[in-house]
């Protein structure tokens, strides 16, 4: 069946333009504020991204700073950002992208389909035609690097989309995406859908064929694989495949496929594979959304060989149940770092070889709670340190946890005592709760009178061992915003307390943020 | 793009071999006792499964007991058993299968792949030939229901793959399965391999070929796709897409496929695609493993749409991002059941309507716990009923958790007081720790003596609102065996120690289990 690798003068390089920073947190519970997506900027130009989607500039004005600080920060990759075919939207996107000079990709979009165009977009074709045409020019005043995303592509009648390309490419865009964007197409489909988009529009060798697809029946990756089958040079991907509903393509898998069946897939990526799964972790320490189990690639199983018939065949030759190494995704234990001797200087060495650069006063507060961990903790993992940064770069708070005592039991009733700074200000109360958490959690809704509902709980332990840090994720959802908390500490009640607060804390932000929005 | 509808007279019916119990089970943490097993099998009743795979009868005494109480009790679907290709293992399958009468399907198996005959077997292909032939004819003289696996199919080389099928079907093989057993393939190469068999094995319509695909690059529903339109007549999956490593074949993801895109793939299975999200959440309740926020079909995000443009489109028109309804897949809203004053019948009548079939033991003591939480809880919801009844349907334990209570705090040292009674006789004790958990944990470690290594610990509410259930889950390994412990309170901490009880009684039993198999 396999055919002989091709030779290297065959292999087509596929474009990785990533989004997780845009499709991919625009998913409940994965929004992240400036500081976050800057960390998650840092490891995609480590792994080698072509092009990162940093954002959605004029969607808010968080939105836009992200963009622009990820502009100012990255080098190497490209800087995307997304607009609507008009020209407010795409003004607000250069000024956010302007800073990434010759790097940066204006991303303009407008839908194609006949049930986007007749319900939600309220057009006739020809005017959003004329639309696209009109923002694409526009987009190329400001820089030759212009994307063009026909929306709901994959529902759209084939001649109008083929009308449509060829129209935009003829404006300006050097990228054509194609996408999927509710999940509907299959890969014969969709391979026929491009194919006929190679053979049907003249000017088509003039721009990359790009495409987008969504997993809502779990076939985005293969959708993906198929598409660059029939000519398409950039797939969108995001790490985890985190993204609207069912997610994205996940970028781990596709580029491990492309890896691993090159035998038959003449088509490679620029992507150091060895940050795959500091990719995938760093992204799960920041939002607090882990992936499950058996997730390819990246899940806890995906080089677990449980049974006993697979144990002994790995014994025999690891070739006959492993089809590639965990050391090619980056997938190592769990190695120990630092323990109670270690100095400030090996702190920050260790800090930065995992992508953290922190100012003087984040790194003095770190190293002060990197301390008192280790006296608590016999050993310090690098997963111990991504949970004091992320506890570090928070945007400044508006509530403050500085004291929490609780009692509770099997016949006990459980009471916590709780004591607060509000911007400035302590204030102290205690509560009757069913269990200690809820009883804490009381004592914050007195003291802060917060209406937010608590619509998810997790608790997650960081490290292994009864010593370990807990990690809690709380979900909490106000007037149709949720925002995702987290808080850590050998103490799962301190920890919940520190989560709730951290998420009052980023309701506050974001609700300011959205009143700021355009 | 679109073709219209085929009629219902073109559209084959493909048949679905479930093997949650068996492939499933394998993965780290997802083991099951007899109980377990039989609620999840009671739920593939009701999804209308076509096949049944209930375990591996010569692995252990557990599963053959699991394998047969399945063959006793499921009436509908066929129940099929693993077992290699030798006379013990195909005997000792068909004295757990024979219960279910001419339902039960003997489902042997031996490597083909070169790398697995070579390393693992270490036997020429003559040989491998002659023991399946053996193994299909011994398996036949108990029941004409056989299925022949030809493991690792997919790196098989075709021309002896084609020997070995033609000479099972021959041999007396009614169902004949071409796995991807390490997960290898992609959708055009498993298409031609499944064509290949079609063309060129003589006797090929005188059984069905069946695909098994494992999920290591992502792709294994789009592989069991294209298999299907190469003329593959059964499909073997899982629920959540659970199994070996990354898992296997999405039960859900493949049957919506089926029914979303029937307009271009003229198949159909039996499913009752409205017991999809009830199943997998009945797998999760019993595993403790969630599936991913954006797992497609029954992640929690799968029908959330969280950007403003998808919420605008959507209140123009539900089509523009939703390709299928939520009922459609059994998803709805958490309704309230039950409250304080529900009487003893009602709650019966329930648990019944969820699957729930007790004993009157168990239901007396299931519906004592119902009241105590209704005491607590305002409302009582489906989801807590399930971690009620996941707490009594329970082997009979040698720890108990008689009584705790914990104190901790920012500035108190954590400290708890636990007692157990341990194979009928109490002992108690108190210790100190870094956090209540690990206070708690190290007090049941000095009564139990256990040398059991806590590897996860995760904490899920069962239902909203801070006065929810808090869900405990822990894993614990001890001497290469893996298992996970569960308790559920609306107390964090008295969930934990159940959690780890829990667990510790059913390393107990594993251990005991595993010193029983042959």
């Amino acid at each position: 069946m396999a055919k002989s690798a091709k030779n290297q003068d065959d292999t087509r390089i596929i474009r990785i333009f990533d989004t997780t920073l845009r499709d991919g947190e625009q998913a409940p519970g994965n929004s992240m504020n400036i500081e976050e997506k800057l960390r998650v900027a840092r490891q995609l130009q480590k792994l080698n991204v072509d092009v990162i989607e940093a954002g959605f500039p004029i969607a808010s004005e968080g939105d836009f700073e992200a963009v622009k600080k990820v502009a100012q920060t990255i080098k190497g990759p490209q800087i995307a950002g997304l607009c609507r075919s008009n020209d407010k939207d795409i003004d607000r996107a250069w000024e956010a992208l302007k800073y990434a000079g010759d790097k940066g990709r204006i991303h303009t979009f407008i839908a194609t389909s006949d049930i986007h165009m007749k319900y939600k977009l309220k057009m006739e074709p020809g005017r959003v035609l004329e639309t696209a045409i009109k923002a694409v020019k526009r987009a190329a005043s400001y820089t030759p690097n212009v994307e063009f995303s026909c929306e709901d592509a994959a529902r759209t009648r084939l001649p109008f989309l083929a009308e449509m390309v060829e129209a935009v490419i003829a404006a300006g865009a050097t990228t054509v995406n194609i996408p999927d964007t509710v999940g509907y197409t299959v890969p014969f489909e969709y391979f026929n859908m491009i194919k006929y988009l190679k053979d049907n529009v003249p000017n088509i060798e003039k721009a990359v064929i790009s495409v987008h697809c969504h997993n809502d029946l779990g076939l985005s990756v293969a959708n993906s694989i198929a598409a660059v089958q029939a000519g398409a040079g950039q797939v969108e991907c995001t790490i985890n495949g985190i993204g609207e509903r069912a997610g994205n393509c996940s970028l781990e898998e596709f580029v491990m496929i492309l890896r691993t069946r090159h035998d038959i897939l003449p088509y490679a990526t620029n992507i150091a594979t060895d940050q795959l799964t500091p990719a995938s972790r760093l992204l799960t320490s920041i939002t607090g959304i882990s992936v499950q189990p058996n997730k390819a690639i990246v899940g806890a199983n995906a080089f677990a060989h449980e049974s006993g018939i697979h144990q002994h065949g790995m014994l025999m030759d690891k070739s006959t149940y492993e089809i590639m190494t965990p050391e090619s995704v980056g997938l190592q234990a769990s190695s120990l770092v630092l323990g109670k001797h270690s100095g400030r200087h090996a702190f920050k060495k260790r800090l930065e070889e995992l992508g953290h650069d922190l100012d003087d006063d984040m790194l003095n507060r770190a190293f002060e709670r990197f301390k008192a961990l280790a006296d608590l903790k016999k050993e310090v993992f690098d997963e111990d340190l991504e949970a004091i940064v992320t506890d570090e770069s928070r945007e400044e708070d508006r509530y403050k946890l500085e004291h929490i005592t609780v009692t509770s039991g099997s016949f006990a009733v459980a009471t916590a005592t709780v004591q607060l700074e509000i911007s400035g200000k302590p204030a102290k109360t205690a509560e009757l709760g069913d269990g200690p958490v809820d009883a804490a959690f009381k004592a914050i809704r007195k003291l802060t009178k917060t209406k937010a509902v608590l619509t998810q709980y997790n608790v997650g332990s960081i490290t292994g061992g009864t010593d370990a840090q807990g990690e809690v994720t709380v979900r909490v959802e106000e007037g149709g915003y949720t925002v995702v908390g987290k808080g850590s500490s050998t103490d799962i009640i301190v920890a919940s307390a520190k989560a709730f607060i951290h998420a009052l804390n980023r309701l506050h932000h974001k609700q300011k943020r959205l009143s700021d929005a355009v």
